[in-house]
């Protein structure tokens, strides 16, 4: 055995980004294996097969250690070639494309570059709409327009608003609007204004204070701002705000931006624009 | 056979985005079928399993027609409860755990909410700094700090700048800022002076006026921005002034923000924070 790291490959004849996710999702039950993770998109042609299989045998030779291959790929002829190298080849397409051939009782189509085509307009559209909805009305910019919000998500600074807000417009296409909770409202013991109407379609981010003084204390290093007794403080009175109005609210301390934008949609049962 | 479309559904016992990429990447092989799509995430409990089952057995039900499940389901219980309904059943943990088991010569820890989850702090924090980075500089709203960028995109407005700016940071981690080219740029026949020292890490996204036409008619309809002779002179006179600076170029126009985006990383051999 070497000791160096194992060479991972993700090839594609689209983004690769499929291919990546699967992967990464069986790779993280093996969290002991150390591995060096390459990502050849746009593997489209004999030519840039050859290519590929070029890099596979020389990360073979290199680390002494026989490389994962995770591809998608639709066309035989370049998975052909890159399966013929001495490596542990994973195909997703192959293998479940001949049980939905035989399900839907027609068969494919093996056209390459569907997934993450720009083909739906419609959905492009959307995208593209919720994107600048997210922008236009993040951490409270501009309180017009807070009616076509799908969600308006709540809580104290660095949170977790902003990503999640971006996040949910370009995977699902959901229009999302953020508003910060800050000193000024707990003072004042009332929601924002401007959101104040807008109850239902309210969602509460919060976080753990240590870990919200750690991510305060980044950006304005011992400020008061970024003090654990703040931090505590602005906490207990944004969570205690969103109770009494009756908000929904998730703590998204360990959760990743996926988990919390899954979740959001799970509990508002926001209909999706993008699949 | 029904008319009905046919029920799909992507369960996980996370949030659902990897079984339903590949499964989207699957099903685009088959255009003309007509299809539901369910997506059931955190199945991470025996009861939620029944809940979930109970779902596919009533689509089973109402549509007459046989659903097709895509799962990346990590607990044998759950899996076992799932598998036994009326469905074509596809896991891609299981197809492909056992492979790299043997490969790895380990065995898998069979955790479950591994993938996307926030467990790695450094990446997370990357993720989020680019996020910020894209954030505020966004549209040339800075001219601060481009010496950190990864890449600097550039183009008319509306070429799909922003949109690629914001996929790369929250997929990848990667830095990008975005200037627009306008037409004072072009009368005085110079890259805006906030870019021409960056050149090196400038990426022109370009697109056919016809498409830049319809989208600015969206924005702001019979305007003279919109107007198709206004689009092909700007795009014509940004694509020269790229090309006299040797600023590679891309034409996003039938492009995917995915595909957009994975093309720049690969074109300017941009190493990726976050994988």
């Amino acid at each position: 055995m070497s000791d160096l790291q194992r060479p991972v490959f993700f090839v594609s004849d689209g983004t690769g980004i499929t291919a990546e996710m699967l992967g990464h999702s069986l790779l993280s039950q093996f969290e002991g294996v150390p591995i060096e993770q390459i990502v050849v998109p746009f593997v489209d042609s004999v030519e840039k097969a050859h290519q590929c299989r070029a890099q596979i045998d020389e990360a073979r030779r290199r680390t002494g250690s026989r490389p994962v291959v995770f591809t998608t790929l639709v066309n035989a002829d370049v998975r052909g070639i890159l399966s013929g190298a001495d490596c542990l080849f994973l195909d997703f397409f192959e293998s479940f494309i001949d049980p939905l051939e035989a399900e839907f009782g027609t068969r494919s189509s093996h056209t390459i570059g569907r997934s993450h085509s720009a083909g739906d307009r419609k959905e492009y559209q959307e995208r593209i709409e919720s994107i600048n909805y997210a922008l236009s009305h993040d951490d409270g910019l501009t309180d017009r327009d807070l009616e076509s919000a799908d969600v308006i998500l709540v809580g104290v600074s660095r949170s977790g608003k902003t990503p999640t807000c971006l996040y949910l417009a370009l995977q699902f296409g959901v229009k999302a609007a953020n508003y910060p909770l800050i000193p000024e409202d707990f003072e004042r013991d009332r929601l924002p204004g401007a959101v104040s109407a807008f109850v239902p379609k309210l969602y509460g981010l919060t976080i753990v204070p240590e870990r919200l003084s750690e991510i305060r204390n980044e950006r304005r290093p011992g400020s008061k701002y970024a003090s654990i007794d703040n931090c505590r403080n602005e906490i207990a009175r944004a969570e205690d705000l969103m109770r009494r109005h009756g908000i929904r609210m998730m703590n998204s301390t360990t959760r990743s931006i996926e988990e919390i934008a899954t979740k959001i949609i799970q509990d508002v049962r926001i209909s999706r624009r993008v699949y």
